[in-house]
């Protein structure tokens, strides 16, 4: 049994969690422009007490002389045991200094994006960079000093592996979106798509996920995220453009993160288990509900009614077939929040690359710029205008987090192993998604992901659900699946795949 | 100079008490429903957290190692000596105890006022009173014990002085109460009064008294109440109901307690003294916004047009003087937070009556509900037909702060001083007022009152902005000269003021 000081310390923890996860989305959503200066302090005294008590020796004395019993409490002190020796690596000062840093950045950067002015950014983003390799530094041992960075959002992967995985990708997303682009193009929806009616949709949808009333809030912000303060306090964020239905997708990918956090099981609740096990696994949720069911043809043959009473003309005279491909539209463009079901990935490896070399010191800051615009030209074959719609695009490096990017991808290939081994053990799946019932789905999550949280590791967690480690073959292969139909393309090679099992089931999203 | 470590210590206090204020602000405003349970869990980590940082005993070394130069710097450590010094008075572990008990008295108290059974909330009250008294017995040398209780809400303040200041007040309310109620009532405004439009007209004028949307926010709450987490971040909440101005007067007050917070002195950022100097001067603000200008004759001959013109038949027919008169209606009541400008301070005198006898010990619980139903009688002169309207009408008591309620007619009390003391500096102060300027008032208020924060003591700001220690002669002469004039009274006593200076300006209010 552990101590009641030892779940007193934990709980401690998830609550200052839970306390800086409220500081972030009140910054998002609530907070008057005037704040900023205050909470930036705010955020950075949060932050050192929270590594204070991360690292404080009783916690680790406490660790030390913890009898768990069973699996529960062996996962709890297993993974307290390396948050404690992961954070003691960190002087507090460094630690407070990143986040300081971080917060200090973001004016800066959006004042350099708005007038597209890199070199305004420059300076903040080398202090975060110098900053991180002091982090590196402080770990020995990893066999790339960006290992370390991954490993504080999908714990367990090294570099090696994510540049083997994203090559295979790469190699197979290349042809496939040089093809849709010599395709003859989507079908596009004409809006306008009046935003109180968006929002009112949104909500519809949301609740037919599993939001409910008493335990979330949806709320507007310029980056929509989603943020838990608890299993019972799940707060999603969106937004919404009069000329498109993106804001519609983004709903469905943060209440894909909210029901994650939301499915947790109770009983882990002070524990600092209690929350998603990574990024990449996280994303994966995001990722299956906003396209692997909210880009489906059986989820549209539900919707598609819907969704011309709710907008009329906006829709058009589109055939079920075109509102389909006009969903689905696949075009190579400069922007990754932005992005395809397709392309988001290739955005996503550029970044990977581009930080890979930041942090091996074979990038200086000064040409960061131009390496993006020869990746974004190389990858999707799109010139860059200006570092507006470039480098400059994402607040993830303003706020200094390296190794975060990565898992974008990692849940685009986990949620299409997720969703094929879903389809083998759910009867029926298609027809459920047109009646517009998600309770099976849902409860398989729950059951295979969601409910674990952080008991177990990730790839323990995928090699459980699907059988297999992270692998990008049935993603692209439901792509090319998915896309040859869509597009009528016949001849596109189905990715550099080295896996043999057939992708039985991928035919069946487009019937 | 003050060291950078004391310096620090005391940024670190300032940003866990914004922290608080935003845990709170969020629980009341924003927080799903399901979130309770752990939001009282974050904030009992988070006191503990705050107790522990202010009665470290590095802190209390650096402040003895203090060498300030200057006013400020003397000041800071001299307030800072003191929350420490009061801090380890009290073990952490009845401070824990007393949060606890706080907290866990909430829903019986909810229980027992929806169902009028004050015995189910008895023995959660008496466990309070309990812990209040061995926290008074951490203290010594105070004359009285209800001193200790008094200190925490209004610095300085003692048991005696508030009882001679209160006495004189209730000798001189209560008469004047009476000749109102045996007056011929004041008008009534017919309503029903939109909820969308007095949100409008709500924004309106605080925009016009200093609100601005760059450091505030404004939203809705059931109980409203001002928050400040820094300066430039300002937040007020308001509750409207479709048959009262109420809402719009609420919002007056707290924009009242939100000007005072925003116009303290920026130096005095993270020193733990840039805020409210103690509760009565920060109710005197609100009182003086939502009294003293928001019901005062020049006011409403500025915005009087613009209430007709937003609610038309809903104010009716009234001319100018029924319209004010409307909205000065005193009526004995039975509820302290409904209640009109004249019966207030009575309602609260009641209340520090009984909290004297309770931490005295000549009052047992038991007999609390029949004490409050013969003072109601006696202060206001209405029975009380059971507890729901009576003793458990407030929430304070199940929070365990005893104390507290006196505050509130100190700032009536010093509202009216400072009043005076303006009204003899700024010219036209009614022109200005009738014109829909505030600038000169809001500028009168930081010079005199806001910019200082916890720089001075209440008692000395008061003598400093005034002339005069606390006061009620000029709330009496004041009451007495306007209502006497709305209803036609012409033989009250100006109430037991023993003050000889004529309160020359007060007439003017209803000119």
């Amino acid at each position: 049994m552990l101590s009641p000081e030892l779940e007193g310390r934990l709980g401690e923890l998830t609550d200052l969690s839970a306390t800086g996860a409220l500081l972030g989305w009140d910054q998002q959503t609530m907070m008057p422009a005037g704040g900023g200066e205050a909470r930036a302090n705010v955020m950075a005294t949060l932050a050192t007490i929270t590594h204070e008590r991360q690292i404080a020796p009783a916690l680790g004395a406490l660790l030390d002389a913890a009898q768990p019993d069973g699996d529960l409490e062996r996962a709890i002190v297993r993974v307290a045991r390396r948050d404690h020796d992961k954070a003691r690596r960190v002087p507090t000062e460094l630690a407070a200094e990143m986040e300081l840093a971080g917060a200090r950045a973001q004016e800066p950067w959006a004042h350099a994006r708005a007038t597209n002015d890199f070199a305004h950014f420059r300076p903040f983003l080398e202090k975060n960079l110098e900053l991180r390799r002091r982090y590196v530094d402080c770990f020995e041992g990893a066999d790339h000093p960006y290992d370390t960075l991954l490993d504080n959002f999908e714990p367990g992967t090294t570099t090696a592996r994510v540049r083997e995985v994203f090559g295979r990708l790469r190699e197979g997303l290349v042809p496939l979106v040089a093809a849709i682009a010599a395709a003859p193009p989507a079908p596009v929806l004409p809006g306008p798509f009046p935003i109180a009616v968006q929002q009112e949709l949104a909500l519809e949808l949301a609740h037919a996920f599993g939001f409910d009333d008493a335990s979330w809030r949806m709320d507007l912000a310029v980056h929509p995220f989603a943020q838990s303060l608890s299993p019972q306090d799940i707060r999603v964020t969106a937004r919404y453009a009069e000329d498109s239905l993106q804001g519609l997708f983004a709903v469905m990918h943060e209440v894909g993160h909210g029901l994650y956090e939301h499915q947790v099981d109770a009983g882990l609740g002070r524990t600092t288990l209690g929350t998603g096990v990574s990024l990449g696994i996280h994303e994966s949720q995001s990722r299956l509900w906003e396209n692997l069911v909210g880009r489906s043809e059986p989820f549209w043959r539900h919707w598609g009614p819907r969704l011309r009473a709710a907008f009329g003309e906006a829709v058009g005279e589109l055939s079920e077939g075109d509102l389909l491909r006009a969903i689905n539209a696949v075009t190579p463009s400069l922007i990754r929040v932005d992005a395809d079901e397709v392309t988001y990935s290739l955005h996503v490896i550029l970044r990977f690359e581009l930080e890979v070399a930041m942090i091996e010191g074979t990038l200086p800051i000064a040409e960061l710029p131009d390496a993006w615009n020869a990746g974004m030209k190389d990858l999707l074959g799109v010139e860059v205008p200006d570092d507006t719609h470039g480098v400059l695009q994402d607040i993830h490096w303003a706020f200094g987090e390296l190794g975060y990017f990565p898992t974008y991808a990692i849940g685009n290939i986990a949620a299409a192993q997720l969703w094929e081994a879903m389809r083998r053990d759910i009867a029926g799946l298609d027809d459920q998604i047109a009646a517009g019932e998600y309770g099976a789905l849902s409860d398989w999550l729950r059951e295979h992901v969601h409910r674990h949280g952080r008991t177990v590791e990730p790839a323990q967690l995928l090699e459980r659900a699907t059988g297999d480690g992270l692998d990008p073959a049935p993603l692209l292969a439901q792509l090319n699946a998915k896309y040859r139909g869509l597009y009528g393309i016949r001849d596109v090679e189905p990715g550099s795949s080295r896996r043999s099992r057939p992708a039985l089931q991928v035919g069946h999203m487009l019937t």
